[in-house]
């Protein structure tokens, strides 16, 4: 049985799991801490952390394939393994470019794919000399995650709240909408895009609010996301899943915001409202597989649940009855003992045939069902 | 957490696993040996034989709520655990009433649940005054499974090849198609109700070869199938999932064959084909949440994948890549080490908008997929 090793136990790993037992595969997981959302879903569990060297190298070597479900694993590890034989998906090369934003909008620019203007900065006194004008969106380079390690800067006089790190400044688009297309690739050159999902951002935790799919873009629009997609893929020359996130600015054009190197929030929805889910399309990847149908269902419309405002503590899942009444409402908990403000703790699809059958569905999820503690 | 125990480790409780882990629960196995399909997706593993007074009850008292992915449970410990206050879905009582090929049909006509003539016989000798008339289906009153514990007799010199034990004889029906209706309850007492499903089989195995979703029958024949399930569901008394399974004979009478007090192959399909899947369903009673949406989502042929003739040992799965390129064909495969003729190591259910469409794409899986060793 081919031996997949996967790097992060939090949901994503999780949800893969779920998908993996489909497959003849066994299943390892390294991830710190002695429980995590992955642990009961795996032939093998290791506790070790996967920003250190020894535990990431050793973990590979006990696998044939590795993937990962978070980026800030330890490159150098993974760059031996590699040399020594590994088929790692992504690769090296690419979560490299990835994880460090800046090094990413060099990439964009690199090769031609539409993106924001930009400018990297060391610190924050090199704000003031940047010349793509305000308002700009200072991201650190590396560390960022779930909206955090961003800043939005309106004018020279929230310099000082930003950070004095390495940061990439990015031009501030006009958005119109927020769209992600999924795309994967495998060892046999086989590539799939999914249909642009459309992504409403909650403003308090920078989280994606709900998810529309398919996104309500026009035909046109679409095609031009999912090629967008596609020449990011074929830039970064790896086999894997990547989440192109892109805005649709006010005047009409298609910018890549950033790629995510694995599955992504923004394909949840697929597990019900896709025909492969990107779980599926990843443990396809991971088997070199032929790539699996990536049209729509039906329209769906994803929410994350996350931990309630002031409760932290022992996770409690209120409403769940409730939410569950509802018809074609899929509930997804992740299995995380803690709640706090914020956190990720599940999230729900719910299927529908009008986006305002949707809408109205969300709401009452959204009325009633609450993490608490 | 609500705290889950599975009697049995085999597919369907690996199947119901693989759902479990949307909800907020902990789960326990218990199935002899140190892996089952079912021990590498569960949080507590217990290796221990189902069969056994000890381990049941010892395995029981762990459990907040106690399920079963097979009939062949320890009967007394489920009793005594259910005195002691232990939920258990199905009731040992209805439990009590399946296992025994006897018991179920004489709870049929003590209900007045349509079902084939039938007479109880303790011994081979009792056979020749067996008042029904041949031909005769004999069936094992304990211990059958899969097909096997049934003999066909069709006259009185078949006797001798039949089974000299406890046993039901019945009065073969003349079938036009065989059915099978999945119902549930849960223990606010809410019932749901899924389509006909129709079953091809397979007269080597005597497994089903295939199931087509829904059956291709009118609809006032599968709403009286609809409510002769529920019937039995009601005439049992008893919280959980259960298949019904009918016949349609040739002069259109709906009669039950027998019925499966679990998540059942004839479900199979009902994790890509259906709204709400049955282990789903199944979860959904476990927690005693609303059921879920039994509606078709697109018609679907399911086929078990069996063992080839010809090969025992460690199982391999030749032409995967093959049936995978065909689109919208989902693979499950249960994680068995061993493979061995006529063994269930998988299952395949195709979506497809006509039946056309899913027996060639059936007839495409069936040449190319084979498990051998």
């Amino acid at each position: 049985m081919l031996r997949i090793g996967i790097l992060g136990g939090g949901q994503l790993g999780r949800m893969l799991l779920q998908q993996a037992a489909n497959y003849p595969v066994e299943t390892f997981v390294l991830e710190k801490g002695s429980t995590s959302p992955a642990s009961s879903l795996c032939h093998h569990y290791f506790d070790g952390d996967i920003r250190e060297f020894e535990s990431v190298y050793n973990f590979g070597k006990q696998v044939d394939v590795l993937t990962i479900e978070i980026e800030n694993v330890n490159q150098q590890a993974l760059e031996k393994l590699e040399a020594e034989g590994l088929s790692i998906f992504p690769s090296p090369k690419a979560l490299a470019v990835i994880r460090d934003k800046g090094l990413q909008k060099e990439f964009y620019a690199a090769h031609n794919i539409p993106t924001s203007a930009f400018v990297l900065v060391n610190n924050r006194s090199e704000i003031k000399d940047a010349s793509i004008g305000f308002p700009i969106a200072q991201k650190l380079r590396t560390g960022g995650y779930d909206g955090k390690g961003v800043e939005i800067l309106k004018s020279s006089t929230d310099i000082e709240k930003g950070f004095d790190e390495p940061c990439v400044l990015e031009k501030l688009v006009e958005i119109e909408k927020e769209i992600s297309v999924i795309v994967a690739k495998n060892q046999s050159g086989e590539v799939a895009v999914y249909p642009a999902v459309e992504m409403v951002f909650n403003p308090k935790y920078n989280l994606v609010d709900f998810l529309l799919s398919p996104a309500e873009i026009t035909e046109a629009q679409n095609a031009e996301a999912q090629k967008t997609a596609l020449q990011v893929l074929h830039a970064l020359d790896s086999c894997g899943i990547f989440a192109v996130e892109m805005f649709l600015d006010k005047t009409g054009n298609i910018l890549v915001n950033e790629t995510a190197p694995r599955a992504h929030n923004s394909g949840h929805q697929s597990i019900e409202g896709n025909y492969s889910s990107q779980y599926d399309m990843q443990m396809r990847v991971l088997q070199n597989l032929p790539l699996g149908n990536t049209a729509v269902i039906q329209p769906s419309l994803m929410l994350n649940l996350i931990g309630e405002a002031g409760y932290t503590g022992a996770a409690k899942y209120r409403g769940l009855e409730e939410a569950m009444r509802i018809p074609n409402v899929y509930i997804h908990l992740y299995g995380k003992a803690e709640t706090k403000p914020g956190r990720k703790m599940g999230h729900v699809t719910i299927l529908g045939t009008s986006k305002t059958e949707l809408l109205e569905k969300a709401e009452q999820v959204r009325t009633c069902l609450k993490v608490v503690a």
